[in-house]
């Protein structure tokens, strides 16, 4: 980040690189290629936008036609411009931008917002030259943004460079939130909505192809923007998930809040693998897992990030949820009840001196009990809602209080402003259809900063997000003083059957995972009838045997597994027909020897598996086993390398987790034995992220006091 | 229902009697008991309202107080009133209510609503107060709305009996939804967003404590009353499940949809109980299986309602539902697309025809997949909306059209006037934020009738919804003709046991289940140690042992529990082991004997149960058996007596239902003999609903060719 540059934020100055990505955000000088004396055009906007709202730095035009545009000097092309140019706003068809480009190598600029459309989007013509421009622009460190795109708008500066009408909008204070989209259209309609329900931008980006700049980069300028206090993008897809990991694990350590409304929920469906967890893996649970494990917040609508930021700005803690609810109607106050205890939020029954507190102040036909129902008698009695309030602010069994906002005059206004300064609990006013008597009192509110939201939905779901993600913060820079299980040391087996050519055995896999301590069942490759013998016998009876060939995936299919065998004669007779079974099953398949394996019982079947996302790279999965995966798809994905929190959280999150607490009078097994297993699996997948593509333990079984990988299949 | 009654429905007449209900919706003369000269009092705006909406009939005011109050005459009491009266408004102290109605009863009135608050909803006393009323009406053939309600109006004659707020405001046509609420503040606010967004009201009913006429009763008149066209509610709980039931299924006949948004989700929680079932029933869960089952749309949300009732009123057919989505932004389309699936609908791929035609008329860098995105160019060429439209209408892959409207002309919305009126295929319009340009076609495409509601999730929700009711009522055509499968016949065992006093043991329980055909296995109960081993050899080695005592529930607990017994000797110490288990574990128990049974193998564990819920009576329970049901509770529910398709739709509903399709190499289960046995258990426990408290046959093994009760409970 260089120094110097105007809104820079000391703090995060550190000894880092400059990404080049805050000359789109934050240039000293802006040039506008195709300007237009038509201030409805694309090329007239952004240039009519930066004069009136006063961008501080150099402006120029660029347009052979003219010699000024409304006093801005006006040049026939880039190259005549005689001031420095760090940022160009390009405005011309699509066949003319390389050009545009190459002239902005020469001339030394530092970035380009490219508004054309014709490029990626079109056909495969468009893409080549989309790829020609970002080539040429990657090479002399110019960063791009679009092409087709509706550009950027920093309001905190004034730089517009964006042909967006939303421009012309009188600004909305405070301005907070940052918004970035991969639709244009979208995040225009996002952005009139959101300051219609008074959520001022400090900035808006519409990254269009993203051919260089995407989401993940302009988030990561964000983090270094003090105006920037939320951090809202719509998203269709994340181009590079690993810099997308990296910039929301930087935002949680900074605890600033990224909220991402993420479409193409069921689109497209789970990949064809091998593996059961390839084909478990859809896009969508990968990236609901992956906002888990990063603490981003996944919204459904623009309304919940709306109230998220009305929240945020109260700067208050939510993290402890029990909640009041009160209000003048009581169906309101129930509904309002399911929606809470539906997003996890509790509505405890009020009790006691509460109670009794309550009863003094409520009218004879009201409800004490949570929630708290004031009825019409509200209407008449403007201080009840006030005096209501204060006995809830003052109860040790509830930390938020959630009413509805009929305040009538200014006094009552005033006895709620009151209230919130002597409390830090949060106090958060809903609003629906204000009476024209109402809009004073509330607009007093909050001007004195009473948090108010919208009624509906949405209200509950802001407050569970937000309530999740000051616990994630938390939990973030409390794991940051923890240290990492997984000690380091060398791998060399792994690393041996790893890096060799074709597919692995069961045995071999075996060897893979206990050289990363992964606990596997005792087992050892027998090459004829008579090791088979002696080798049961130093295991000990009972025995599995089972086919051990790189071509034989499905031994079950090839009939060459046989179970409990619990005699000399058993393990000869099986030896025969497994070899003979595999031989009829695949006759050029490689054969090693059959592998004779200890018999384990009991316990509780899980499987642990990885496979690889296109977007995230390697994923983890947890399930149970047998039926549970096959029928119900009950499993838990995150992406690696995870944390001793995620893994726990991956046992939580199957809806099958009794079975882990012991059921039938089972006891419970060893969750820290699993969880360390998890850790293990990451740790391999992570180490050897080239060179695996699926890895399947299925089963892995949990006992009490033992985790054993039973079958693994390693690609 | 009276013949005569102004505004009545004669094809509903039937020899139906009266249920008095049309005197409150529908009265030939009105008294307002308590009326006031103030206007905006509770005794002053009904007179007022009645007077200005112009009610044809007779009104009069009571209140000593008064002559007359602006031109309507008024009389010291009820007993004065001149003429003759059939509904009285009640505007008085609780505790004078009592006299009005005596004297209301001495008139012949015929119905009342009472405003007044004070009784079951503020305390045991005036539980008593209203209970004494309500039986002195009923005594008297007098039907009560109320007490603690807002009343009710009913828009299609004047009947302005409430004194709610919303009776001031212009009435918006068509008026044909028809509104009963048990709260009567969210009732008004949501009339005044209903009517805000276009949806006019037919009447509306504030039913308050229900204490005579409830939500059901509304509803019952409201099949009769032919300007209602959809019924909307808002419900906390119902009084009377059997009415509503009834109720309901003449809706379903009639086609007339019935929406409630249902509150109190997540308040009451399953109940305790012996059997699995009544532990499973938390009450939503029997409210949604009711709902389904009884074709009542369930609402989250009363944007879901607004959104269908202009679905509704286009009188469409919504059944097939591939969707095309059309729009002016891709962002809107990928966002729409998700909620379109996630509600079940589908939109599709276009290829072949339709997408060349497509490719015709978009715009160079518009999408023709589906959703199809027409990009800002929407714009600026007004008519390529249309143009896009005319190709999906007549596209054979596409059965509703769901657009964007973005229609800034006159021409451009005729020719989507035109378009709609070509073809059958429902045109559904978004609109949101609407410039104000747009403002005028718009109205104009709403006055000719085509569907226009506002854009968000609440639309494919509502299309869905639709879709869902229209299926349901063609079903319940269709199996109107079906014949019932279980045929009438004496049942004696089950009566004789059924009837007698005490607990069943497991035995008993089977013989009742045998009596209504429905499969045990082969049992018979041994008195002594001989008598086991001949029943042994009998029903066929291995054999398993069971204690039969009705006071020891908990077999297994008691360890009196045998399996897999193959020999003589097995099953002499078993028996002898059995009766010294349960002497030691319940020593005052009546034991009846052991209970010697076939030992099954195989087949897919369910479980099928009964509980009795307090508002519905008798619930049926289908799940899958072991680990399923203890651990995941994934199990379905429907209200007793149920039909064919409720018993198909609960196999269809659990989670797991593709266990019952055969997995790991297994044949499919016979699920006409499992729908079987739903049937019979549900003839069992309707034709014994007052004796049977709870019922569990878990398991009953269920095979390609046999299903078998294994064990039974019933209390």
């Amino acid at each position: 980040m260089e120094s110097g540059m105007p809104g820079m934020q000391a703090t995060d100055a550190e000894n880092k690189e400059s990404t080049g990505i805050e000359y789109l955000y934050n240039p000293k000088s802006i040039a506008i290629i195709g300007a237009s004396m038509q201030r409805f055009k694309p090329g007239g906007r952004p240039l009519k936008a930066l004069k009136d709202k006063g961008f501080a730095g150099t402006i120029v035009a660029v347009n052979p036609q003219y010699d000024e545009i409304y006093g801005t000097p006006c040049y026939p092309s880039l190259r005549e411009v005689p001031d420095e140019i760090e940022l160009i706003v390009v405005s011309v068809p699509a066949s003319a931008v390389l050009e545009v480009i190459r002239q902005g190598v020469e001339k030394g600029i530092k970035a380009a917002v490219i508004f054309s459309a014709g490029f990626a989007e079109v056909n495969e013509e468009g893409a080549a030259l989309q790829a020609e421009i970002t080539e040429l622009a990657r090479e002399n460190g110019i960063r791009l943004m679009g092409p087709n795109c509706l550009g950027l708008m920093n309001q905190t500066n004034s730089c517009m460079a964006s042909f967006a009408h939303i421009m012309d909008l009188e600004p909305v204070e405070p301005q907070t939130l940052a918004f970035v989209t991969q639709s244009g259209a979208f995040g225009a309609m996002s952005y009139l909505e959101a300051t219609e329900a008074g959520v001022g931008f400090s900035s808006f980006a519409s990254v269009g192809n993203e051919a260089d700049c995407e989401v993940a980069d302009c988030i990561e300028y964000l983090l270094t923007d003090p105006h920037a206090e939320v951090i809202g993008g719509y998203l269709e897809g994340a181009r590079d998930g690993d810099k997308l990991r990296s910039v929301a694990e930087r935002a949680l350590e900074l605890g600033k809040p990224i909220l991402l409304l993420k479409v193409g929920r069921t689109g497209a469906g789970a990949r064809a693998a091998n593996s059961h967890t390839g084909s478990l893996a859809g896009d969508d649970e990968i990236y609901t897992a992956f906002f888990k494990q990063m603490g981003i917040i996944r919204i459904n609508d623009l309304s919940e990030l709306i109230a998220f930021v009305h929240l945020h700005r109260s700067g208050q803690n939510f993290e402890r949820n029990r909640l009041a609810i009160l209000g003048g109607s009581g169906g309101h106050g129930v509904m309002m009840t399911d929606m809470c205890q539906s997003n996890g939020l509790e509505v405890p029954e009020i009790g006691g001196e509460t109670k009794k507190c309550l009863e003094e102040v409520l009218p004879p036909f009201g409800s004490a009990k949570n929630p708290i129902d004031l009825t019409a008698a509200a209407a008449n009695d403007p201080r009840m809602m006030g005096r209501s309030l204060k006995v809830l602010s003052a109860a040790k069994e509830i930390d938020i209080v959630l009413m509805q906002g009929f305040i009538r005059d200014k006094e009552s206004a005033q006895e709620i402003i009151d209230i919130q300064q002597a409390t830090d609990k949060p106090i958060v006013i809903t609003t629906r259809h204000a009476h024209e008597e109402m809009k004073k009192p509330l607009e007093h509110l909050r001007e004195s900063g009473v948090t108010m939201i919208s009624e509906g939905p949405q209200a509950p779901k802001a407050i569970a997000d937000l309530a999740w993600y000051q616990r994630k913060v938390r939990r973030a820079q409390d794991d940051a003083t923890n240290e990492v299980i997984v000690k380091q040391k060398a791998h060399p087996v792994a690393d041996k059957l790893l890096n060799s050519d074709g597919g692995l055995t069961e045995y071999e896999c075996k060897q893979v995972l206990a050289d990363y301590d992964i606990p596997v069942t005792r087992e050892e490759l027998a090459r004829d009838e008579n090791e088979a013998v002696a080798l049961a016998a130093k295991i000990g009876y009972p025995v599995v045997m089972k086919i051990q060939s790189p071509q034989i995936l499905h031994k079950t299919e090839a009939d060459a597994i046989r179970l409990n065998l619990a005699s000399e004669q058993e393990v000869r007779d099986a030896y025969q027909e497994i070899i003979e079974n595999a031989r009829q099953y695949a006759p050029d398949a490689d054969i090693s020897g059959v592998l004779v394996q200890e018999m384990l019982q009991g316990g509780v079947e899980v499987i642990i598996g990885m496979t690889r996302d296109p977007v995230f790279g390697p994923v983890i999965m947890f399930g149970l086993g047998g039926i549970f995966v096959e029928v119900l798809k009950d499993v838990s994905f995150r992406v690696a390398p995870i944390k001793r929190r995620d893994a726990e959280d991956m046992l939580e999150e199957i809806k099958g987790h009794r079975m882990l607490d012991g059921v039938r009078g089972q006891l419970p097994v060893n969750r820290e034995l699993l969880i360390d297993c998890l850790l293990k699996v990451s740790k391999l997948v992570t180490d050897h992220r080239d060179s695996i593509e699926e890895l399947d333990i299925n089963p892995l079984l949990i006992y009490p006091d033992r985790a054993c990988a039973v079958d693994a299949l390693i690609t």
